[in-house]
Parts: structure tokens; C-alpha cells; sequence
């Protein structure tokens, strides 16, 4: 039959479009997949909403076991729901191609991710250059590779979106090796964090081409109602409080004037 | 009261969220911008779906004389709908500005647009550089900046999405000068007409980073049922009939294993 794949969009059960919200009602077998983002609210609020199961897939799930999914898929509707678009991440497209070979008929119902919704910051789409994503530091894995994108991007006057890690379901160290593995509570990156390790790295790199008095901006909730916009130089936000997940951070590059303009809009009151 | 700002999607009535769809409906007035993208449904099919009346605005509108809009967002719920993402053009966050000196709160509500919904292809959007737009040349106007942008992008192994240009209510020549004005039927950029300035762009250029054989995507009505998403070479797309408007136009930079597959599965059977 046929296998969507759903948008949710960003925040919360209304944020999914009308189709993708009838496409979802008309299927026997919907999943959802929550590793890759959440949304700010609970599955069982999701299955309120349809009355109806939600199955959890983790990274495990969709990268290497999903045939149980598909073969559903040969003789029924179902709906795969991501959060955001559905085409943030990769393991996805492997989907996709899957689908392909086995003769289900895939439909994708497309929806608001990050990538578009900053917008609502005021800088322009077309002026921002590659996206970067900042991981979780740790004692022995600093990786700095994110700066010199940054510098490319600056130097061509554009501005750069940082997406911040978020870590869920991730095993534990010790657990690794286990048949039964142990998860780390989840983790998300705030803007706080982001700023110190940009720092850190920018230092590393003789503060070339961004430092703590570059313009930026920080997101948090995008697309829900208690979102929180905020521009500020790198440096004041390692004292603002950006509230709860998700962040996502904007490093600046040339300002136009009506970007400026919405800069100035945005600076803490 | 409020103005939201209501991002529609990319091709019918139901592509609205929720959310989008409940605040049109708690609205006393419906404004329609329609002239930096178009839905591929007509108006009165909105207005039939919403059983509401939808109020069209053209760029004139928008940048110079919609205080009525304004005014009656001080004491009522007005919906600003705009095909996509309400933030996809700088003339919106003029709005959004105006709103806040006249104490009007706005409420944002996203949805899918080209620039993430592109992820169809299978190319990760992560692996983009800066976003360039094709203008419709003309006799004496034909200018080749684009193809900077894009060899500069390639340089580092990035895609580029190349918008289309969309010509909707623009006045003819004779009639610039005059009080009431004449308008051209509207024009829609083919991923033919832009592969034809693209390779006289390169050609002037001396082919340096891109060429006819370099690898491309071209997307015609992305969200629709009847979406094309075709891959090939760039001289290729001379020959292949995208169909019907909107159409997006994608050169590829370096392809990553996952990505060279989904070019696999894309290229015309």
C-alpha cells in the first residue's frame, strides 16, 4: 500500500498540516520517530490527539530493523512521523530507497523545521551559508572543525546556523559492549553550552574571524508559543537564560539594513 | 489584538497546520500575499474551504499601504497567509516591525518551504551553501553573479539551490510611468530557462567550476501529488519537460555515498 512520511513540525500536536493529520487518522500502523528531534510534547499526548498507538522507533529501530514496519507497509497504510520535515536525516532516505526496492509506495508530507522556521529572526534565507552542527564536547573529543566553517561563511559575509546536539537514547559507556544496553538520560544543548565551546574553539583558531563580540542570535522553541528570540554579541550568552529545549544559535555575518533592523528588534529588554 | 502570521505550505488548502487552520478560522479578517510564491490552488478554493473571504495583497500592498491590515489588528484577529513560510521574504519582517511601534502582537505560525522541503532529494541539508536565485534575463539585463555564488559553494563540496524567478503582477514597461498600471501575465521560471542561463553564465565564466556535465536535481511542485524530482546531468535538463510551475533547480556538490544513491534513484527511467 503505502508508506508516508509525516512532518510534525515543531512544537507541538496542531503543528502537523491537515494532510498530514488525515493521513495519519487513515492508517492501521503509525510510528514515530524521536531521536533525531522532539517535540515539545509527550507520545501520549500525541495518541490522545488520534486515539490511537503511536510505536516509538529509536536510531537502532530505523537504521537496521525496521522490516517489520515495511512489511506492514506491503498490505496497509502507515504513517512514519518525524519531527520537523521529514527529510532532516539521513537514516531516512535509506528508508526511502528501501521502500523503492520492496514496491511501497512512499508519500511525504512535508512540514516546518529549523531550517526555515529562523526566519522569524529577521535574517534572510538566502544569506546564510553551510550549516553547522555543534556536538557535545568531552574530556578527550573536542573536535573544532565547526570554526573553520564559520570562517568561510563570515568571510563571505553570510550568516550560520549552529544546530546543538542533542543526545537521546544514547547508550551508556559502560553499557556499550552489553547485550541489554543502559541509556544515558537525554540531553540537549543549550545556548549557554554552544556559546562556551564556540569560544573555546574560536580561541583555538587566534579568535580569526568570529569572537565574543560577534552579533548572533539565540532560539529557543521555535514555533511554540513561550518561544524566546534574542540577539546578542557570543559572549552575552553565557549569561542568558534561554529556558527549556530546543535551542538552536545564529552567528551573524554582514548585517543588511532591514536585518539590522530586526536585530535591534530582538535585543533583550 | 493580533496578526499572525500564517505560513500555508506548499501546495493546497491542506497543507495548513492545525494550528494555522484554527487561527484563519478565529480570524475576523484574511489577508493573502501572493506575490512572492503562489499555492498551485486558486484563491476561491481557499475561500470555499475556509468559507471566508480572502483579502489578495501585492507587494504594493504589503511594503506601502497596509495600514488597513494594521488597524484592524489593533482590535481584531487578522491572519496574514503567505504561501510557505511566513518569513521566506524580507518585506514580511517590515510588517512584523511595524507591528511592535504600533503595539500590535504577532503570532507566527510556520510551515514547510522550498529550502527545507528540498530534502526530498535525498541531499542532506547540511551540505548546502548559499542559496542563489535565477533571474529572468532580458535583453540588455543578464547578469551572471549567480555563478560566482555557486562555484564558490562547490569549491567546498556544497550544494546549491538555485529559486527560480516568479513574475506575478509586475507592471509592463509602458505602463511604469503611468497612474494606473498595466500588469504582465504572470511568469514562472522553468528548470529548462534557468539550465539555459546557467550555461551562458558558465560559458562566460569559462566553465570554471561548473559545466554541462555537472550533476543537478530538478524539482518541479514540491508537496503536490504530482511533484517531479528528476536527476541529471545539467545539460540534461535542456531536454526534460518539468511540467507545470513551481520548479527549483538543485547543482550538486560533492555527493556522499547515501546522497549518490538517492541520485540513483531519481534519474529518469
Amino acid at each position: 500500500m503505502v508508506l508516508y512520511f509525516i512532518g510534525l513540525g515543531l512544537a507541538d500536536e496542531k503543528d502537523v498540516t491537515v494532510k498530514g493529520k488525515e493521513a495519519i487518522e487513515s492508517s492501521e500502523f503509525v510510528y514515530l520517530e524521536a531521536y533525531t528531534s522532539i517535540l515539545m510534547i509527550s507520545k501520549e499526548r500525541l495518541e490522545e490527539y488520534y486515539d490511537k498507538e503511536f510505536i516509538l522507533t529509536d536510531r537502532e529501530y530505523v537504521e537496521s530493523n525496521c522490516d517489520e514496519m515495511l512489511e506492514r507497509a506491503r498490505d496497509n497504510v502507515v504513517s512514519f512521523c518525524v519531527v520537523g520535515d521529514p527529510f532532516g536525516a539521513t537514516t531516512h532516505t535509506d528508508l526511502f530507497i528501501r521502500c523503492k526496492e520492496m514496491g511501497v509506495e512512499t508519500k511525504v508530507i512535508h512540514n516546518a523545521s529549523i531550517i526555515n522556521a529562523m526566519g522569524i529572526t529577521g535574517l534572510q534565507l538566502y544569506r546564510f551559508g553551510e550549516i553547522i552542527s555543534i556536538p557535545f564536547f568531552t574530556e578527550n573529543w573536542r573536535p573544532y572543525s565547526f570554526a573553520e566553517k564559520i570562517e568561510h561563511n563570515l568571510a563571505r559575509g553570510l550568516h550560520t546556523l549552529c544546530l546543538l546536539d542533542i543526545k537521546v537514547k544514547e547508550p551508556t559507556e559502560e553499557s556499550l559492549c552489553m547485550k541489554v544496553k543502559e541509556y544515558m538520560p537525554p540531553r540537549f544543548m543549550s545556548c549557554k553550552t554552544a556559546v562556551e565551546q564556540l569560544i573555546e574553539a574560536a580561541k583555538e583558531n587566534g579568535y580569526e574571524q568570529y569572537n565574543e563580540e560577534s552579533k548572533c542570535f539565540g532560539l529557543a522553541r521555535v514555533g511554540a508559543d513561550d518561544n524566546k528570540i534574542v540577539s546578542g554579541l557570543l559572549k552575552d550568552f553565557l549569561d542568558i537564560d534561554m529556558g527549556a529545549p530546543l535551542h538552536s544559535f545564529i552567528i551573524c555575518g554582514e548585517l543588511h539594513p532591514v536585518e539590522e533592523e530586526m536585530y535591534e528588534y530582538y535585543q533583550p529588554s
